[in-house]
């Protein structure tokens, strides 16, 4: 191994939309979220493996994204959350690709745009305020929405990780009340820490993205990614001296340092510098020195031989872990990952 | 625009590479640093712009990187900051590239890959204690060292954004001594940061890197990069609402909103929730509530006008301002900024 390598465990995806659907109603359809390079694991891969899975359901945020699972799945029904980007309207139709409807103005340049039998999905804002439709603007023109040839609403919720949160039961209640007017059409609520409050928000399609990739932790989901990156240097570090830019670490005492070809550059937090950890099996080597864009140094003085790779993630901390200790949630350190990695993709048999 | 749009200016990075060319000696060589896509700006066109600079010497950090750049410049030097593949010595030969050499192990491998004709750069440890030889392995090797075909010594100063620091006095003494052992190879001892230092860090080459694409606040260095972004949506928030994941902005009093289809999944970093700002020309709309993978919402009530899109920067807040806001430096910022953006590219005429 002489390049950093990012490990996506196929299997434990397959697993994690196993336990999706088990906690759901036969009905309800698993949709997933492969938005911004599947979280970084790599869009193409990742849709791929999604086709052997009985995946019929896509959501993207752009055109773009929508437009590579296309060239993949055939098929599929493929959704842009983001909205209709009516200047590119056409693309839409020649890709058989559903825009989610997001405001009024979306509505009229979709009619305008008449793409004939192209179908659409319309957003609900329930109470995130974010993106969506209001109950107000929908009862007010109501004549017009119904005009677009709908086939799913849906709407986001805000708190559905904290499952004692108010705003779920009233923002289930607000999407409730819009989806009055279109009694025939599927409806879909939850993304992934929305299916696992309970089958009440799950409707007709689920929506999982984090969850499916592991970035959740919990009892039922299991870790998808490793990082494993190369040693290619070993020093002595004597008491005193330091490390890194500006030295802000300072040996206490004799200690062994390796150099790791990976940085912020790939999407270690800078943060991490002299706080995260790196691991030779379950092993911590502490995160020494502050990281730099393609190099970091850990302490390895712990260990009894010279391994020639350390990973990132261990049986004790996994992405969830990374994500708190850098103040932010697991998604964004899948989605800072970067290109330089030498991606894998493993099936257990 | 329908899309979020990366700007680059390219005369911006010509007049920061003039800067550098107007405080170093006629003699010293103004190279350039490109690793990780040239900061996160696209290496292809910056590479393409640099072939139009009078720009001969390229670093990259991996061996791939440097593929890249001498696909574009037939003629440069090239060299791979991150050391010498030894599994992937031919490479190397086949494309003209120069590994720097951080270890007494690179050497051996070197002198065993046999690579004819190949030059290499050395990279000594003066202190910084992350890669590179030091003095004293050089100086128990040093018949072994005399061997490998040397057209480059290098190093890399810890701290040369702390101009009073003594680490950089002590880097660049302990650097000298062991180019004693090499007397007609050219020196390279300063980045960006350590060229601003002064002339006794320049020798024969400097390494321009975060100063050329702006990420430097100085009197003489022009910012290079705008982030434009569509408004995709307009909301009126009413007093008490909550805006975002788990709502954490709660409406003091009626307010306008607007909808950004650019999120963390952009490099725009989730810190930034509720603090950081967008503008319309130089009017500062404030990040409200949770910034999403693909979305952001900003207070637009100060706005007379409701604009068609916002910009990141303006002429009081760039990139280095968004990076202290973060608790980073600009190089991450620029490395975190990801491949959904339309990049575009501007010379002023």
């Amino acid at each position: 191994m002489f390049s950093p390598e990012l490990q996506v465990q196929l299997s434990s995806i397959e697993a994690n939309l196993k336990y999706f659907r088990s906690i759901s109603n036969e009905e309800t359809e698993v949709g997933v979220v492969v938005k911004c390079d599947a979280y970084g694991l790599g869009l193409k891969k990742i849709v791929k493996f999604f086709t052997t899975q009985n995946i019929k359901t896509y959501f993207t945020a752009t055109l773009e994204e929508a437009i590579k699972v296309r060239k993949i799945d055939k098929s599929a029904k493929v959704y842009t959350l983001n909205g209709f980007y009516f200047q590119r309207a056409q693309k839409y139709h020649k890709y058989n690709i559903f825009p989610v409807i997001n405001s009024l103005l979306e509505v009229k340049k979709f009619l305008e745009a008449d793409l004939g039998p192209s179908s659409v999905a319309l957003q609900i804002n329930s109470g995130m305020n974010r993106l969506g439709v209001t109950r107000k603007i929908l009862r007010e023109n109501i004549n017009l929405f119904k005009k677009i040839p709908l086939n799913l609403i849906i709407s986001h919720l805000s708190s559905a990780d904290e499952p004692n949160s108010e705003s779920n039961i009233e923002q289930k209640r607000e999407f409730l009340k819009c989806c009055e007017h279109f009694p025939k059409i599927r409806k879909s609520l939850a993304a992934s820490h929305g299916a696992l409050l309970n089958r009440d928000f799950h409707f007709d399609l689920i929506r999982v993205g984090i969850g499916a990739y592991g970035g959740i932790k919990g009892a039922n989901l299991r870790p998808v990614l490793q990082i494993k990156s190369p040693i290619i240097n070993t020093y002595r570090l004597k008491k005193g001296m330091g490390i890194g830019y500006n030295l802000t670490f300072k040996a206490k005492k004799a200690m062994k340092i390796a150099t790791i070809p990976t940085g912020y550059g790939d999407g270690i937090s800078r943060l991490l510098s002299n706080r995260g950890f790196l691991f030779f099996r379950n092993v911590k080597c502490p995160i020494v020195g502050r990281i730099s864009m393609d190099l970091l140094t850990v302490d390895i003085s712990d260990l009894k031989t010279e391994p020639t790779y350390l990973n990132f993630f261990s049986d004790q901390y996994d992405v969830s872990d990374m994500a708190k200790q850098t103040d932010t949630i697991s998604h964004e350190i899948f989605v800072k990952l970067g290109s330089r990695y030498k991606r894998k993709y493993f099936i257990e048999q």
